[in-house]
């Protein structure tokens, strides 16, 4: 047997292998993520991952597409836009992004009620008192009924690229009520504070995907949360201009908490 | 043929591919990094990850063993400890480490030549000069004969832990003259605050094996560099208890800072 002929032997019978219950929770336990928050809040909205790349590396995750053109939702696989005008549509596969984390979330784990009327910090506190580990990440998905869910989402933004929390400022906000679907989102630990987003990161896609969005504050009608604790993070890095210039030396917390959170 | 020893056979047609030239480049793009610095700067000398596995992801680095027992020095795939009495051994496969950073080096690469009387700073100087993109990691390595080589180890601490910057305190401090060997850094982005070392971390190891540590000052008499571009980050992350107790909320670059510097 050639060599060429043993990897493909091996990949045919690797593959096979990997249907097993085992090897689904070996491929849940890794974080896929893409550049870092820190080139993004710099202005770094061009990378060269596409939509295709990226739904190799999760079923499950977040973040946002080139020239921040509306916020990433990956659910059970299919990558959807919730865009700066309030549409939400699937993500074409050669469409790009400067900036995603995904997962492979686990199937038939511990369901956790939501209490009604919890609000976002309600629903954090719950989230965190279920949490052993402080300094692992946790892949996050609530469904539930939502009496009111409050988003927002970017335009498409032109070159010269602002940082972020100034382009936040114009951002567009949805307010929902009575709304049926899945939170996505990820608790990162302390250290990821370059890379990623410390603490919670949520977005939002309704059950028929019409609605959704960064979450900015929600009501709790009924909900049952899920999570996922992953303790292997594969970061590429992106080899795209924007990238390689954005000043990633400053701590840029102040700004990440100002993009972030509802400032209204 | 059942699965166990399906994969057992794979796993060793593919160890025999992963010898082609193809595959070894492929693997030079990626650096395996193990638990965090922050944790390590907090006290969290205990990880589960043994040389023997680390030896799988790199046969070139950096890092520390349990108990921050002498600093680690990776090269041509064999591990080194250079302890804090000043003796440099083998580390054995089942001693295991709280942070370590491997990668494979890549062969044939460019020989930047670095000029006589050059110091640490110099040397980070010209290194810099060369680098194309601040937002990567690269690994350096840089085989030369050194007037003067200052290096630290510490020795094995004992519970309850002390945080790196009071343990350093009382670290080994090690001059060498006339020495040559091989530096082993890296150097890591501005994002990596919370899991690497930002900017240049060096470590030393003569070539007789008898000399090396955390390098403090140097002056070189003659001196090649070659550095190799890293696109590719792969955490892994302690499922110790000293790293889930670990505060790694903080921003510790001073602490960081005072540890990796020649405070003399």
């Amino acid at each position: 047997m050639n060599l060429t002929l043993k990897r493909a032997v091996c990949a045919g019978l690797l593959a096979a292998a990997t249907l097993s219950p085992l090897a689904a929770r070996a491929d849940s336990n890794h974080l896929f993520q893409f550049a870092t928050i820190d080139a993004l809040l710099a202005g770094a909205y061009e990378g060269d991952l596409t939509v295709d790349a990226l739904s190799k590396k999760g079923d499950f995750g977040l973040g946002t597409f080139n020239r921040v053109d509306g916020e990433m939702i990956v659910l059970d696989g299919v990558f959807y836009k919730a865009r700066g005008d309030g549409k939400v549509v699937k993500a074409l596969p050669d469409e790009k992004t400067p900036f995603a984390t995904v997962t492979y979330f686990p199937k038939g784990g511990e369901v956790i009620t939501v209490p009604a009327g919890a609000n976002l910090h309600d629903l954090e506190v719950l989230v965190e008192s279920k949490i052993t580990n402080p300094n692992v990440f946790y892949a996050i998905k609530v469904e539930g009924t939502f009496k009111a869910m409050k988003t927002r989402a970017i335009y498409p933004q032109d070159k010269p690229y602002k940082p972020l929390s100034e382009v936040s400022k114009t951002q567009s906000v949805f307010e929902f009520q009575d709304t049926t679907g899945t939170l996505v989102a990820f608790r990162s630990p302390g250290f990821s504070k370059g890379f990623n987003v410390p603490g919670y990161h949520w977005h939002y896609l309704s059950k028929d995907a019409t609605q959704g969005g960064h979450v900015l504050s929600l009501s709790v009608e009924k909900g049952g949360a899920q999570l996922a604790s992953v303790w292997d993070v594969d970061i590429q890095l992106s080899k795209d201009d924007t990238f390689a210039k954005a000043d990633q030396t400053k701590d840029r917390s102040k700004e990440l908490k100002e993009v972030e959170s509802d400032r209204r």
